[in-house]
This record gives C-alpha cells, structure tokens and sequence, in this order.
C-alpha cells in the first residue's frame, strides 16, 4: 500500500473496508489514497465456544449477533483517536456462501426469541456440509433439465457449500424454520443492508456476486431460474424463489447510506455511503489490484482462487463459477478453489501433536532441505475433499510411497507438494476451458508466512508468484469497493492503483526445478485419476 | 512348555537349542520333557554400533565375530550353575537366506585380517536389498529357461534376499572377495559346522530347509540347477556350484560332535551331539508342535509363516517356497511372510516421535476402542515392500482416505488393520494354491505383546488363533532337533509332543465382526492392485 504524506493528507477522505472471516471479522481505516491508518480483528465470541457447530456432522452455524457484535468493535476499533467526521464510506465482504432464513423484515431468525438458540435459524456457514444430499438431489434434477443447464456458469456441479442446497436442506429438516422463513439472505446482503437499514427481504439491494456464483443467477434467463425448476428438485422449494430476487447489483453501486440506528452506535454521520456486498475473495482480489488473466489466490485454511477476463468464450467445466461483474463492473470474474490448503499442514501438525508440540516452520525447514522428487512419497490433498477442478466433495487425502525410513519432514514435503499440486490443476483448469493464466498473486496466511510453499507453487506452476504488501487485503478491497460507492474515486480501476496493496516479494519459478515436478506433477494427476475412481466406484 | 517334576527329572537329559536372530543370538537350556531350566540373550556388538550397514541403501551385513561371540555367550550364559554333563545335544537355527563367502577351510573371508572390515566378506543378513538388480537379472534368465522353471518351488520370483542374487551381488562389486571366495554358506549351516569342527565346504551338512528355500535346491533337478543354468545367468556365476553341494539333509540327521575347540570353550564333552540347521522360522513352528494344515505365523517386525502338509499336488504361486522336509521329515514344508508387521508399527511410533515419546500400548487402546469399518481410513501394508502373496519389493506402503479430522489412534487402527489384511491375502495365497489352512498359531513378540492384533488377525483371517506359551519358540525348537539328532527322542513328532510349547490363549473370531472385516478386506485387496500397478507402471 503507498504511503501519502503530503500537506493534503489530512483532508484525505477516509474508508472503512470490514472482512467477515471464518473465525473473526476484521477491519482498516484507510484513506483515499491508500495510507493504512489503522486495522482490527475480533473473534466471534459463540463461534469460539463451538457453539451450534458440530464438526463430526460437518454443521457449522453461525449466529447474527456474532457478526453484529463483531462489526461493531472493528468498526469502533479502527475509529478510536481518529477524525471520523473524514469517514467517506464504509464497504463489508464475508465469507460465502453463507446463508440464513430470515422474516419478513429481513431479521434473521436466530434474532427472534423463539429461534435464539436453533442453528437451522442461523447463517449457515460456507463451510458447513450438513446439504450433501440436497446437493445431489439439485444436481440430479438440474442434469435432467431438458432446455437449460442452470449451473452452466458454476462450474457444472452444484456444491453442498452453496445457497438452494443449503435452503432445501434447512426446509427439509426444520418445519418450524420452514414456517418462519418469509426470505434467505447471503451474509454479506444482509449485514451490508443493516448498515444501510435496509434489510428488507424483497427491496434490499443482492450482491452480483453472491448471486451469480452460489444461487445460479445469470442474465441469460433474467434473474434466478424460474419457478418449475426449484419446484421440480423439491415441492418444499416453491414460492421461495418469489421472497428473493431478479436484479442484483456489482459492489461499486452504493447500497445506500448509514442508518440513524448504527451512524450512533458507531459515531459516525448518516452521510457515510454504504458500498455494496461481495465475497472476501473477490474484494481481496480488489485489494491485490487483480490485473486480467492475473490468477488471485487468497491461501489460508483453504483457498479461493479468482481470476478476472476482458471476455469468456464459454462456460468453463470444473471451475466454481463466472460471473459477469463479480469482481470488477466490465469483466468476467471466475473462481475456483482448493478445499485445503493451510488445512492439510494444519492436520498434520494435530497428527504428530499426539506425541507433543511441534512447530510448522522448523518441520518447513527440514522438508525444504530435502530435494525434489528424492523420496518417492506423494500425497494427495482431497483432505478436505476437492473444491476445483470438478467440486467432490466425497474425495479424501492420501499419502502414497511410504517406506520404513520415511520421516515427518519427509512426508510434510509431499504434503506441501500436494498443495502446490492442486493449484496446478486449477491453472490447467482454466487454461483448458480456454482462458489463459499469466501470472499468479497470493494473498492470505500462507502467502505471508510462507516463502518455502510459495516459490514451491512458483517452481510447481511456472509461473511468477508476486505476493502483496498487506495482511488485510480483503478488508483493504472493502475499503476499496466503498471509496468508489462514496464516489471519493470515480471507479474502480482508479481506486485499485490509488489504494491498492503493493508487492511484497516475487517467486520466480526456477528453471531447474521445473521439469522435475512437471514430473512429479504428472504422477500426482495419475494418483489421483485412480483414486478417485476407485472411491466413487465404493459410493 | 509341560513342566515335569518327577522323582527323575535330575537324571533327564538337557539340550540346548540357540536361535540366532537379525538383532541377537537367544538359547534356552531344556530338559528332555520339556522343562525350561534357564534362557540367554546377547546382542550383537559390532551390529548394535550399525557397522557395516548403509540402511539407505539396505546394505545390512553382519561379521562372523558377531556370531561367534554371541553363541560362547549364549550357551555359557545358560549353563550356568547346571551340570553340564546332562547335555546331550545342541542345535542351531539363524535367519536366512543369510550367505557369506568362504575360503576352502570353510572360514567367512571377513575372518581373514585382509577382509575384517570389508562388508562383502561378511554374511549378508537376509533383509540386506542390495541385490534387488541380480535378483532381476535371475528372474528374467529363469523365465526364459526353456526346459525347467527352477524357480516353481520357490513361488515363482526370485527373490533379492535370496542366496544366488547376494553371491552374484557381491560377485558382481567386489572382485577382491571373488577372487577369495572359495565356496559360499548359509548362516546356519557354517554356525553349526564351527560346532561339529565341519566346515570344509565340499563336505560339510547343509541343510535341506535354507538349500531348498532359498538355492533352488531340489530333488526334482538332482540337487542345485545345472552348471548352464548359472552361466546363463551372468558369467561371473561360472564354477561356483562346483564349490558347492549335491547332498542336503533334514534337521533330525547330526551333523556331528562338538569339537574339541568348542568342547573346552564350552566345559561341554566332544560326545554333545550337533543337530542340523535351519531357519529360525521353521524350527519355531517345530517349538510351537506344528499340525498339518495349521499355519505358524512368527510375527515380529515381519513376519514368517509356515505350513505342513503331508502332500502339496502343485507348485503354489506367490508363496516364499515349498521344501519336502524343511520342517519334518515326510512333511512338505510351505514358507510365506509379510515383508513388515510390527515394523509398521515403529515406522509410525518413530513418525509421531518426531514431536515427542509415544507409547504404541497406549495407542492400541485408543485405537482398540474404535468402532472397525468406522473410520473409512485404509492402509496398505508395504512399507517395506511384499514377500507373500507375490515378491515385490519395489511396493511401497499407502494411508488413503485421509481427512482433516483423521488422528493418530484412527491411522493407527488402519495400519494394524493392513497388517492382518496382509497376513489374511496369505492365506488366500495357500487356499488358491489348493493347500488348505485349517488354523493359525501365533508365535514371536506381537503375539505375546499384543492382544488387540491377535483378536484383530482372528476376526480378519476368520480363524482360531492359538499363542505359545514361550518366549524363546525358535530356540526351544532348535532343543527339540537337538533331542532327536542326540537321539533322546526317536523322531521330531515325538520330541513335540514332549518338548513343545503348550497354548497359552486361543483367539476365537468374532462372528459379528467377521462380515465387516471381509468389506474391508475386499476394499484393501481392490486397494493393492490399483497401488501395485501404478507403482509397476512406473518402474
């Protein structure tokens, strides 16, 4: 990010970007011309207890007050010894997709007394797998469809993660919530309306990019698929298409301005314009001034990956989806995704914590000392099942190649070695649907702490890895997205290259280590064509 | 073991059986009704130090002195305070195929000063790999023998712990030890040639068990393959069978008397007679009172396994070999293994140690106590490459169905599993080559350490498993040889019965969880060929 200290920099008008996270929501004040002046994180207090979740079952839950609460204190944190009265607009992005029924004046109804405490009438979390079935049940209908292929631009295959599988799984499984619910909301739909006061479930402003990638949405046929489609998967899906939308709206259209009720909470003039709703991804890849054909990868636990085009020839097959204007107003936005990432060391690192503490960066250090392609060992990283290429979620990790004298370092080599490998595929995913990848820029945990794993996906792609100079770079996107809301800059592309996320350091691919895991990597796509074989003929 | 108390028992002879191990030399002191009067162990010292060994490259030679030294220990060690006058008989086992080059007195080259430190001229323990390029080299020249396959009694591969592919290993690399290299001896045949004061190589005994298991000894073929037959192989193997042997002998026929050099290192007379050799294995299934058709498996960090059967109507394939009196006389002795057991276990123990000490009972428990068929986790057992069904050594071990939430005590359980679903494909091998297996006796450390893989192997091979009430099976087996090569009992039936170890628990399958385990065993064998033919196709 630049640092501005001209004379004028007080007068600079300032932004708040907020960035809902799996466990925390974060957030930075910034201003017009990208100075960070301050950032904040807070964990969800009912999340951190493990309420409404139960990992064996894969339900995660989230509660509204979490995320009320939790914005906030960053929203407050960030202000504290500021000149609020310079706050220009304010931007949110969440994680997706993240669903929750909601009433007819757009509460969720967790907010309700007599659902307080029932996660079904929570937001359902993106990671949440509890919709398996409605999934394939969605899938199943939609390929006998005989005009349209509605997941045509998702990717092909409709996931558990995403909004119709997680609504039917909720009507299936909780009449009482099936009752209550007048409208569904995306989490970041919903907490960008309650800062506007606008949350009404038929009139409130839906992000494009929620829509586009998660509810099948798409102007091809004008809005959300019609009627007889959700009625076809299930009856208990009718009339909920008539409580939701037709239009829906990229992010640099403002969704309105702050509302009476949080311009006192927060201390801040109703004047604040409230820039529209996105997916952390696609607002990190904002915040990492996404270049076209530039692959964006935000790597933590798992990632997300997104890459902006000028044009698409065709619906791309594997990939999680496209949407026009997802990410910047004028172009195609594509996503996909690796379901572990930071994950997969994260096992492994539990696994050997049966015998004691171990730290990740040493067990680094004595994998990266290890030469490619030396140990026969590789791993496959469907840990957490496979997001992209071709979403299954029934697919599990392995590792391969083992013998008597393999040691953890050895076997942490492979699994970083799995990642990287798994990101290839995704690149060659693209490229296959025909859209050609350049270059790559990495944002996200991984992407700061770990230079091992990055040049790994340098040598493993090859192609050139920049990372960028924040750690707040889906809220710096927010703050983004609101400075072109509150019109403080006239678009998007000007705001990127004004508040923007510099480059912190460029991985090189090195020639010599190339052809080695170009190798290796052809040894990993056989693995894992058999494997999966062999656990779908088991289903 | 019985335990006699008669009013005789000071007049009954002893015997003293010694069991030369990969890590140490045991002996027991036994009576002639099967008394234990006292056991000895002593570890190898230059072995302990790792001379001698490249574990990298599975180099693993072992010096003579080792031997020597270990044998006046040991039979010291139990004589210790007994009247050694009752002794009449000793016999010897050791691990095999375990060669070593010998000059024309039948002394191991490493005894002589120029070659003390050279590994070339030292026994090559059976586990030593480095020959797996000569084992190649003879299974492709065997194949294409027009007239005999000499092979068929060995389970069709040659395999690279066997006696021809170490000489022509060491033949090949070490010009000065073939120069030397007068003749060629099993360990257990030289071991009990130094006792008798025998080891001229044209004339001393050689044992039936190690020639016929391991040198492609048969009847059918009038002893070794034919001089053309080795020449064909490579010809460096030219004239070496001369320097060899025609004539082998079962275990019950003497060798001889103990030497006067051995009589007085001992405080032994030179009329002590000195029973045949053989391996280890084989003589634990006579320990442990074999019967007809009931598999003795010793299982320690790998395991062998060994059949009887009054008549074999044909070559069974993939099995280690089939030998007309290995065990008994008049009885087909049938040999298979798995390449690791109890050594899967320590491959993870040692895993895991790299955070911190694991106790592998503790685990066990916790790995006890899952539910079988629960976890979806799946191992296949080749960590250290396949001995039965089929020699491979080239497999190598797997963990599929990983998932974030997959722990120690879970992988655990697989890897147990996988070394039952080994032990299991074994005796699917016999049953396939027409032998039938009507129950399983378990003798060597897992079976007396661990109950839950004993239970375990019952419910997975769907059969009784009967333990041995000994510590010492191969050693006490080599005692009960002793008695009749001493003639203190007129045949090995016989001194069984009298001498043998009684059953200390009997496993019995668990008919509930029988049909669960026969899903997974299906799945692990589905596994196994997908893995084998990726690793095959790669080679």
């Amino acid at each position: 990010m630049s640092v501005s200290n001209t004379d004028g920099a007080e007068m600079e008008k300032l932004l708040i970007g907020l960035d809902f996270g799996t466990d925390s929501v974060r957030s930075v004040l910034v201003t017009e011309n990208g100075t960070l002046l301050a950032s904040c994180v807070h964990n969800y207090s009912r999340w951190a207890e493990g309420k409404y979740c139960d990992a064996v079952n894969n339900q995660f839950r989230q509660h509204p007050l979490d995320y009320l609460e939790g914005m906030e204190a960053v929203i407050r944190g960030v202000l504290e010894g500021q000149d609020s009265s310079r706050v220009a607009g304010i931007a949110v992005d969440t994680t997706g997709s993240t669903p929750c029924a909601v009433d007819r004046n757009g509460t969720p109804l967790a907010m309700n007394e007599k659902f307080a405490e029932n996660p079904n009438a929570m937001f359902l979390l993106w990671k949440d797998h509890t919709a398996v079935e409605e999934a394939a049940r969605i899938n199943e209908s939609s390929a006998l469809s005989a005009s349209t292929d509605y997941r045509m631009y998702e990717g092909g295959v409709y996931s558990s993660e995403w909004f119709w599988s997680k609504i039917l799984h909720i009507l299936r499984v909780d009449p009482e919530v099936r009752k209550a619910a007048f409208s569904w909301v995306e989490h970041c739909d919903w907490i960008t309306g309650e800062l506007a006061g606008r949350t009404d479930p038929l009139t409130m402003t839906r992000s494009r990019c929620a829509a586009g990638h998660k509810a099948m949405w798409h102007t091809d046929w004008n809005g959300l698929p019609p009627e007889e489609f959700f009625r076809g998967i299930d009856p208990l899906l009718t009339g909920v298409r008539a409580g939701l939308y037709t239009e829906t709206h990229t992010a640099d259209i403002p969704v309105g301005t702050l509302s009476p009720k949080w311009a006192a909470k927060l201390g801040l003039s109703t004047d604040v314009v409230i820039g529209g709703g996105g997916f952390d991804s696609h607002f990190g890849a904002i915040g990492a001034q996404i270049q076209p054909y530039e692959l964006v990868k935000v790597i933590g636990t798992s990632t997300c990956d997104i890459l902006i085009a000028p044009d698409v020839p065709q619906c791309v097959k594997g990939i999680c989806g496209q949407v026009d204007g997802s990410v910047l107003p004028g172009f195609v936005g594509l996503e996909a995704g690796q379901s572990a990432f930071g994950d997969v060391y994260a096992w492994f690192k539990r696994l050997l914590g049966y015998a004691g503490k171990v730290s990740l960066p040493e067990l680094e250090a004595e994998a990266a000392s290890i030469p490619p392609g030396s140990t026969g060992i590789m791993a496959l990283d469907w840990f957490n099942g496979r997001r992209t290429p071709v979403a299954n979620q029934r697919l599990t990790g392995a590792i391969l190649g083992l013998n008597l004298g393999s040691t953890a370092p050895v076997i942490y080599r492979a699994l970083t070695e799995s990642t990287a490998f798994g990101a290839r595929a995704i690149v060659d995913c693209f490229r296959q649907g025909g859209v050609p990848v350049h270059s790559v820029a990495a944002i996200g945990g991984i992407s700061r702490k770990s230079p091992f794993v990055m040049q790994l996906c340098a040598d493993i792609l090859n192609l050139p890895i920049k990372t960028a100079a924040a750690d707040q770079t889906c809220a710096l996107g927010s703050a983004i997205v609101a400075s072109v809301a509150a019109r403080v800059h006239p678009d998007l592309a000007t705001a990127m290259r004004k508040m923007g996320a510099g480059t912190d350091r460029i991985y090189k691919p090195n020639p010599e280590l190339v052809p080695i895991y170009e190798k290796l990597y052809r040894r990993y796509l056989d693995w894992g064509k058999l494997v999966e074989g062999e656990i779908m003929r088991h289903v």
